[in-house]
C-alpha cells in the first residue's frame, strides 16, 4: 500500500513501528510499546505517568468488572480524604515503618505552614478506621464493606516504569470490618476469588495464589493472600493483594462494637486492592513485536473496520457496506470502530490499529464486495479469514472467544512451563537464572534463610500456595527441616 | 408502631430526626439532613469531608449519566498526574494569580526535600496542556476532547461546608483544543446544554445560563459561561462552568500545529467542570423537614418495600408477596430494595428511608394481603394510593415520573417567583435583603461599578443571559447608561 506524506504533520510510519524485539530486549520493547501504542506517557514531573485514553477505557472496563461483583457482594463505594495526618499514620507502628519511606507530605496550604504535615494517602487504613469507629455501635452496623477507586502515591526511587513503578497511581481498595474472625477470614477468600476470576478470565493472565510469609506480608496485616502472575522475561509481578488486618488496627482506633451478647468486641478487619499495575502485565504478556495485543474482555476497541478502496473504483458501495457491517456489529453489543479517516491509507491504519492491539481487523476491499465477503484478521495470530456477509456477527463473536482463550492458554502454558521444583540451592540459583518463573522449594520456614536467598538470589518467596503441600525436602538454604512448600521469584 | 431498644448499640429514634426546620435555620438544617441522611461526614482533617455510601452513589450516577453523554460527543477519559510544578502554575499570570491562594504544597517526598515544590492539583490546565504540546502535531490530531474525573484541593480557610466548601472534593473537568476559535465556541456551548440537561432533567434543579463578566470569569480563560442555581434560602449556588480559553494557554505552553494551510497555528482550548458541589445542591432545593428528597433518576434507591406484620399474624405470606413484587420491581429496572431485616420495626424504618430520601415507600400489610394490593407512599407530597398488586410496575414507574416532575417543577416556580427586576439602587438592596434571589437589573458594564455593589450588598453579577436583552434603564449603581442586563445575587 502506498503512503504519501501530505504535510510535515504526518507520523511517519517508520515512527510508528516497535524497533526492537521483544525476545531481545523486553523492556526497552516493553516501554515502547506502552509509548506508541498511546496506552501511556511520561509526565513532565519525575516519577509520574499520564493514562492516556486507550489505557484509562482498559481501567474503566476493570472497575465496571470489579463494582459489578463486590456490589453483588454487599460492598459500596465510598470516598475519604487523601490527606492522612502524621499522627494517625504512627498509630500502627508497623504500618508506619512500612510506608515511611514512600510518604508524600504537604506542609504549607495557601500561604501558611501546617501544623501537623499530611501524608498524601499511601493507602488509607488509618484515615478510613478513625471514621469506622464513630460509625460503628453495635453488631446491626457489621458488617461494615467499604471501597473507594481513588489516586495512591508512593515516593518511589527506583527508575519509572509506565503502569509499574510510578509515584502515584490509580487502585481500589476495600475495607471491611466483621464481627468475627471467621467471617473477615472468608471475605479475604471471597474477594481472592473474585480478583483470581477478573485477572484469569478477563486480563488472561494465570495466576498463582496463595499466601505470603510474615516478611513479606502487609505492614499491619495478621496475614496477607496475593496473585502472582509471570512476566515474559521470567520476573513475576503481584496482582493484586487481600489482607486479613485481624484486630491490629481496631485495637489502636478502639473500633468496637456491642456484640448480641451485650458485651464489648473489637471488630475485625479485611482490606484488599488492586492496582493500575495490571494494566502494565497485559502489555507485558500478551503484546509481541508489532505492538499491543489486548483480550477481548477488556479491549476498548474489539474489532476495527477498515475499507480498502482500491484506487477509486467502487468506493462508495466498499464504504456503505462498512457501514451496514459496522452497525450490524454495535447493534450486537461488539465494540467495534469503522475507520474512514479519508486522510489515511489502509496501510496506516493497519499499523495504528495493530499497534493499539485491536483483537479482530475486518477488511472489506473491491473483491470481498464482489464475493459478499468480509475478511477478518486475527491480532494474536495473523490468521485471516473470509466470511460471508451474513455471518458476521457470529463469526467475530466466535473469533474474539477464540482471542481470548488463545491468549489465556498461552500465558498459561508459559506459566506451567516455568514452575521448577528443586531440592538444592544450586539447582535454585541455576534454574533462577537461566529459566527464571516461580522456583517451588521447601523452606525451614527461618526468616533469616528467607532474607539470606533475597540477599544473595534477588528471590523472594512470593507465595505459600497451600499449607497442605507436602515437603519434599530439607530446606534449600539451611538444610534444616523443610516445614513448608513455598513459591520464589524475582519480583517486579 | 412501638419501638423496643434491643440493647445500648441500637440508635434512638430521638436521635435519628432532623431537629431543625428548613424555614427557621437553612444552614443547620442543611448540615442536620446530609449528616443523618449518611450522605457524609466531617472527616478528622480540618476542611475535609467523606463521601459516604449515599452521597457517592448519586455521584456515580452523575459520572454514568455525563459519560455516556460525553462519550457519545467522542470525548475520552484521561487521568493526568495531581502533581504540578510550581513553575508550571506561574505559565499563565492571571491563571496563577486567580489559583495561588488555594494551593496546597507537597514539600517533601520519601526523606528528601523536593527541589521544586509541587502544586496539589486545583485544576488541572497546566500540566495537561504541556502534554498537549507533545503530542499535537498536524490538524489531523484535532480537535482533542478529553475529560478526567479526579479529586482537587484548593485550601480553603473559610467554614467548611459539606459538600459545597471543603479542601478537597470531586469533579469531572473536560479539556479540548480545536483548530478554530468557532470550534471552540461551539465546544463551549455544547459543554453547557449537556449539563443543563443534566442538572435540570435528571436532578431536578432549573438554572440560568449565561456568560460571567471579566471580573467573575475563570482565571486564565476567555470567557466563562456557567449555570446558576437558586437555593431555598434566596442565594446562588453555581452548578458548573464552561470556558473559552482562548489561545492564552496554547500561546504559553507553545501548543501549535500545522493546518491543512500548511502554516503553524495555535490551537483553541476549552476547559469545564461540575463538581460534587451539586450534590449540596441537591440536598438543599428539594429536601424537607424529615430529611432528603432525591429526584428519582439520580436516586441510588428509588423505592424500599417494608413489609409490616402485625402481631406475627400472616407474617409469612407477607413476606413472600414482599419478595415477589421486590423481584417484580427489579426486574423492571426500578431500583429497588426489601428491607426485611427482622431487628427493626417498620416505623424505624420508615423513619430511615424518609431520612435517606427514598421516592417511593412501598407498605405490604395484612390489609393489603387481603385486598390484593400494595400501598405506595410518595416521599415529596407523603401522598398514599392503594394499587392492586398486577398494576405496581406500572404505578411504580408512573409515580417516580411524577415525583420528578413535581421537584422540579415546584423548584422551576421557584426560581420564577425569585427573579426580580429592579431600576433603582433602594429597590435592589431592599429586594436582595428581603427576598434575595436573582436581582434582574441594567449595569453599566464598568467593573468599578461592579465591584462597589459587591463591596455594598455582597451581591454580584453572576450572569449575562444573553447579550440581546434589551436594557431597560440607567445602570442601577451609578446611574450611568446602562449598557447591558444582568442577573445579580448572593452566592454561596
Amino acid at each position: 500500500m502506498l503512503l504519501t506524506m501530505k504535510d510535515k504533520g504526518e507520523m511517519k510510519m517508520s515512527e510508528m513501528g516497535i524497533t526492537v524485539k521483544k525476545s531481545e530486549n523486553f523492556s526497552e520493547w516493553y516501554t515502547q510499546v506502552v509509548l506508541k501504542s498511546a496506552m501511556a506517557d511520561y509526565a513532565p514531573i519525575k516519577g509520574c505517568m499520564v493514562f492516556r485514553e486507550h489505557s484509562y477505557a482498559i481501567w474503566e472496563k476493570i472497575q465496571e468488572i470489579l463494582n459489578k461483583k463486590i456490589k453483588k457482594k454487599g460492598h459500596k463505594n465510598v470516598y475519604f480524604p487523601m490527606f492522612i495526618p502524621e499522627s494517625f499514620l504512627k498509630k500502627e507502628a508497623e504500618h508506619f515503618e512500612g510506608f515511611i519511606p514512600e510518604v508524600a507530605w504537604i506542609t504549607v496550604g495557601g500561604n501558611s505552614k501546617l501544623e501537623e504535615r499530611l501524608a498524601v494517602r499511601p493507602t488509607s487504613e488509618t484515615i478510613m478506621y478513625a471514621m469506622y469507629a464513630k460509625w460503628i455501635r453495635s453488631w446491626r452496623d457489621l458488617p461494615i464493606k467499604l471501597n473507594q477507586w481513588c489516586n495512591i502515591v508512593r515516593w518511589e526511587t527506583k527508575a519509572t516504569k509506565l503502569f509499574l513503578r510510578t509515584r502515584e497511581f490509580l487502585w481500589q481498595e476495600g475495607h471491611t470490618a466483621h464481627a468475627t474472625k471467621e467471617e473477615a477470614n472468608k471475605e479475604v477468600m471471597e474477594i481472592l476469588n473474585i480478583y483470581k476470576d477478573l485477572v484469569e478470565n478477563y486480563l488472561a493472565i494465570p495466576v498463582l495464589v496463595g499466601t505470603k510469609t510474615e516478611n513479606e506480608k502487609f505492614a499491619g496485616a495478621l496475614y496477607t493472600t496475593a496473585l502472582e502472575a509471570l512476566m515474559p522475561d521470567g520476573k513475576v509481578l503481584q496482582m493484586g493483594t487481600s489482607h486479613n488486618l485481624g484486630q491490629n488496627f481496631s485495637k489502636v482506633f478502639d473500633i468496637k462494637f456491642i456484640g448480641e451478647d451485650e458485651k464489648e468486641h473489637y471488630v475485625w478487619q479485611t482490606s484488599w486492592g488492586v492496582t493500575t499495575r495490571m494494566i502494565g502485565a497485559i502489555v507485558m504478556v500478551h503484546s509481541d513485536d508489532r505492538g499491543l495485543v489486548l483480550p477481548p474482555k477488556i479491549a476498548p476497541v474489539q474489532a476495527v473496520i477498515i475499507p480498502i478502496p482500491y484506487k477509486n473504483v467502487d468506493k462508495e458501495s466498499i464504504l456503505r457496506k462498512a457501514r451496514e457491517i459496522f452497525e450490524k456489529l454495535q447493534k450486537n453489543g461488539v465494540l467495534v470502530v469503522f475507520d474512514e479517516r479519508p486522510e489515511y491509507t489502509p496501510g496506516w491504519k493497519f499499523n495504528e490499529w495493530e499497534l493499539k492491539g485491536v483483537p479482530i481487523r475486518i477488511e472489506i476491499g473491491p473483491r470481498d464486495i464482489k464475493q459478499k465477503q468480509v475478511t477478518l484478521v486475527r491480532r494474536d495470530t495473523s490468521e485471516r479469514l473470509a466470511v460471508k456477509e451474513e455471518k458476521v456477527v457470529d463469526a467475530v463473536a466466535k473469533m474474539l472467544e477464540e482471542v481470548q482463550n488463545n491468549l489465556f492458554n498461552r500465558a498459561k502454558k508459559f506459566l506451567e512451563d516455568h514452575i521448577t521444583t528443586v531440592k538444592t540451592y544450586d539447582e535454585f540459583k541455576e534454574n533462577l537464572r537461566k529459566k527464571g518463573g516461580f522456583i517451588r522449594a521447601c523452606w525451614c520456614s527461618s526468616p533469616t534463610c528467607e532474607e539470606k536467598i533475597k540477599e544473595e538470589t534477588g528471590a523472594t518467596i512470593r507465595l505459600i500456595l497451600s499449607e497442605k503441600e507436602e515437603p519434599f525436602s530439607r530446606c534449600v538454604h539451611c538444610g534444616g527441616e523443610g516445614k513448608k512448600v513455598v513459591y520464589f521469584g524475582r519480583a517486579y
